[in-house]
């Protein structure tokens, strides 16, 4: 039974907030006879999202993102009642196809992730009653180009403040040095490892990190943060001291550039990149490659020669390491759970009183975020 | 050589900051001929603040605060060239007097500690060019009844982001725990902790308390912080599930009313309760005084037979007791540094460029937190 | 090149005591001219330990291990110069021979792991000069059954001080708590984890559990035992308490039946079972399989159904589980550099000086702990 | 009621164990008609064991250690029936003659407390039925100058593994850095701290100061011990490298000469030593006072101007500085209810069963270790 949908009851196990909102849809069927259109990343965890919006009535299209869909969930979400625009193989065109097609069946309700689908509905002149927005990117897209045309309320998922606690401190930070060490293989005890940026993600980062015995070195360009990280207890230092005494580099600044290649110039042999951010270019990973040669070592591991005769390693090209090695989990099941939910009750607010919120980019409202949390300090401090 | 000039010496070594103060202060002498009003506890730190800014050129009056005045540190500061306008065992009244003797003086600038010099200043009609105020009662004070009335800029030290960081996490949050088990005796390991409040206090007391083995629970009436705590790995709890486990409890909110007497009524034989926040009211110790006798079992420590048959302890009545239990060591000295280096590049600010301010009360400008960091940070890297 | 070459580059690359018995061994030649018999799992780790010593002059004849064997490190190894006597797809039977084969080759020096390979030259009449051997489990089987009989030192690398620490606390520790979250998905954050056994592999694991979030009971018999984890800042309870309130329960006690089956019918629905113990009786997994059907739910999952209507899951079928997992990373590559330079410098010691040991099992000599101890340090403390 | 009644009470409340002690004491009475030599600090702890024992029946006949006699508690204990013989202002002279006064007595058990006592028992000629010594050092006099000759049984205290566990490494580690807190009034954020020795009590010292934000550095000549302190995150380094890069030393080894005078000599300006081994030999001190002024700065601590320049400084002048400092807390009373009860159960089995116990120093039996960690976590556990 180790088959979808064996995963996707493991998974359904361990997101009990859905569980509570799904009770809650079959009684009110919120969704009852609306269409609902979603870009979305399909595995077992958005599966259990998607079966939850079903049982409130919901009649979903769906196209998966960035070619993660696995496609014996996509089989499970078909049999479940979910259409699934999307086939094995497709090329780049294709996927641009999928959305001109799924734009093109009018959803009322829209669930992104990048803003794409939504401008679709934008420029095809049908705007749906409301739409969720998962990333901070997709809004600040909404907010530069779109601004005073978007005529119905989106939410913007990632803005909550629960992200930045449950998933950017500790899901980033936990599983971040989870794959740094999966993927390596190397003991983290004892090394030289530094963090660039003292946000919410890089407090997680360091904090994880010094639980594995690694020596922390915090840069931050805002001094008051690199006095935060000291008080915490980290050494300190400035981007160029750190570039030559670190093996192990870790980027979550959300700023470009905070590796360039000069700095890389001036790291000791065998020193390890990995980036976390958003962004893919904190390390100046095209000035890298037209410097040296790309050879894959292992497998997510690129080996680098530098000019200077020192080896450089950079994990997944650069790409947000925790999720893009190969093999890598993702975060837990429960911060997709919160972050599942957030979506959840964000869509039946969407769908039941969308004229109680203002039009364009918007927070998540603060009662949903506070139900969340009491409910899942509930759950935590619960039976199971 | 245990004297005030030996203890102010062991202070001066541990107030780098300061020290560089000093320095850039002879040579530019930015208070050179001003009268600067002081309302400041007089003890070693407070010492090396005042022979600092003698430094700088300033004539300094200066009164006490609140009855903490060390006589020797007197002696040491009129020896070098204050004057201090107090004498031991004052009364209430004398204090008063002093305060108006110290207005009359009319100084050009003020360092206030809850804003009654400065609203002598405005009552007199003889306000001065600028002010440091240490507290946010007094900021608050100001802004609520001296709305518009306060013509010149009043900085308010307590507001910077360093005091968040290194003083409230930090400097309260170990030395409420230290106290506790130094008036106590007692082992925290394994002792259910109770923290009311996830602050910045909040925040340092759960870390040093679990630090010191004690099984802490936190309860905080907003979800999100409770849920920040939760996912910090403290348990959390309702504030009544919480009254009937703890055995110690900890009040950190700053808002009164926290530990009403029907939740003392629910707590467990032997409980003892501390406030560490800034307002005395957390814990009602007028209902428990109404309710029982307060018996002193151990220096700070009183003991109340409650009508239940229980016995619960205060900590120094229910003061701040980080501060208020006898012998307690306050906060450590280079916490004190950055809080009078905060003054110190306030008030040379206020001295040479008064119209580069907005009028009434305002946050520490960014340029001096970030300057202060900055040089806290060299220094805590450099070479002692 | 994601090639064995590869991945072998990158393992001798963290292996610096190794490269450290290379030159030694390049200029010292102990073992020239001799035979070495090799019962070692065959992949990129121990490929590194037999490129050395082939480095010191020794002719190499290996078999593998439990099936653990890669072939294209095999065929790295055979163009390195040693000689491999498996074939992919091998029987048991073919083991069993492949064994007698090596034993007939008469080597003058024996890596074994579990005593098969020493037990065979024994039952040949035709012994080695000197054997380390791997286990305490083969150490144990020589001290029982042939007392008296082993007439040449066997030195028992996982009896070295250095194992407990390096390997036991820290490298089992981690790696048990990151295989559960990998395996599983799920957060620890706040679960409740139970610990059977407060040994250095139960202290690991209980540290880096609650490093993840967890809220970590340990369960000693060894009452002294279980208040040392009390003072350590962890819950303790009896087994059957523990049993009714644990989400996740792991074994490391190195006893059977930690877990009867009667201990499994009082637990929580969905109660997951992780046993990391070297014995795998810890758990009663046969007594489970014989009450329920084993169902895998997900890759190393098995979901069992008890005839009270509750649902446990079991990792890896109580086998140990931060290596039996399904694509488990096992140990650090640092921590394997420890143990294989203990297996170097022993093997150097019996094949330069024999007589200077006594015969039979017998612990690492005290010189070769320290040596690596204090070499370990300076690298950790040097350049790279 | 601040009298030594009420701290006695307090006391008295927190020894949850010797109130089981008393129960049983009151109904088998194991010490009737005996009478009980004691050699013990006089202060609120103790009064509440003898006490106990009184319970038990016994006369009691006590004289204080090292000057540390409270004269209120000797009233209190007075008042409950014991006999102390000491008077306050007492010479050395005296302290002698009270020795050889109760020694005298012929007491039938005896508590030493440095063997004193018991080698003036057995000059006499009269010895006891039976000891208890609470020294390792005293064990150690007994053992080497003794052998042989010490007819009765002599229950070493400090040799039980739960001392290690409970005082050692915890309310030793825990209070050193309490009491170098609040003596210096420095804070230990970044701060450079060598810690000497990683055996139980420096694994406390290195824990609880990595607590407080310090950068501890480990030195241990055992590079076993030191490669566990490097696995438990910590800096580690030689003697001679420490002594050139530390801010704060301390010497928790129990042998003589780690600090030599040379040593100090490389140290930076401002440098603070501190000992907590039991020997007051660990930081020559006669070598400092015989090249340096010795200026007392603040209270308990030294200050020392080199030949160099440079100034050090020295907390308690190289005494135990847990215990030495002025208004040292000494070790928490939970932590003295378990040494006392140690002693209870001890004197028990010495008075009821002796013949039953080999003669001469030995161990706590097993049997008392495990009773009290069994009983101290159900405590722990338990609703107070």
């Amino acid at each position: 039974m180790n088959t979808a949908a064996g995963r996707i009851d493991w998974t359904r196990r361990h997101m009990p907030l859905l569980a509570q909102m799904r009770v809650r849809f079959e009684s009110s069927k919120p969704f009852d006879g609306m269409t609902m259109g979603f870009r979305i990343h399909l595995e077992p965890k958005t599966a259990v999202l998607m079966e939850t919006l079903l049982a409130g009535g919901a009649s979903i299209q769906a196209i998966g993102n960035q070619g993660t869909t696995q496609f014996d969930t996509v089989e499970f979400l078909t049999e479940a009642g979910a259409t699934i625009i999307e086939k094995p193989g497709e090329t780049k065109a294709d996927i641009e196809a999928n959305l001109d097609t799924l734009a093109a069946l009018r959803p009322q309700i829209v669930l992104d992730n990048g803003a794409e689908l939504i401008v679709r509905c934008l420029d095809n002149g049908t705007p749906p009653m409301g739409a969720t927005e998962e990333t901070t990117s997709g809004a600040f897209l909404l907010r530069e180009q779109f601004e005073g045309r978007v005529g119905f309320p989106v939410i913007v998922i990632n803005d909550s403040p629960l992200k930045a606690i449950v998933e950017n401190k500790h899901a980033v930070g936990e599983s971040t040095m989870d794959e740094i060490v999966r993927t390596t293989n190397v003991s983290l005890h004892r090394k030289r490892v530094v963090v660039f940026g003292y946000g919410w993600c890089g407090r997680g980062i360091a904090q994880y990190g010094r639980d594995r015995g690694a020596d922390i070195t915090v840069v931050d360009i805002d001094p008051i943060k690199a006095l935060e990280a000291a008080m915490d207890g980290f050494n300190t230092a400035s981007a160029d001291e750190a570039a030559s005494l670190g093996q192990i580099f870790i980027t979550a600044t959300g700023r470009p550039g905070v590796i360039p290649y000069e700095r890389m110039e001036m790291m000791q042999d065998g020193a390890i990149l990995v980036n976390v951010g958003h962004v893919d270019t904190e390390i100046d990973i095209p000035g890298l490659h037209s410097n040296t040669d790309r050879v894959e070592v292992k497998s997510s591991i690129t080996q680098h020669d530098m000019p200077s005769g020192r080896t450089l390693f950079v994990l997944a090209d650069g790409q947000m390491a925790n999720l893009a090695v190969e093999g890598g989990r993702g975060n837990s099941i429960e911060s997709m759970d919160l972050g599942f939910t957030l979506q959840a009750l964000s869509l039946e607010l969407l769908a039941t009183n969308p004229s109680s919120l203002p039009k364009g980019p918007q927070p998540v409202p603060d009662s949903i975020n506070k139900w969340i949390a009491t409910t899942m300090l509930e759950i935590m401090n619960g039976a199971s």
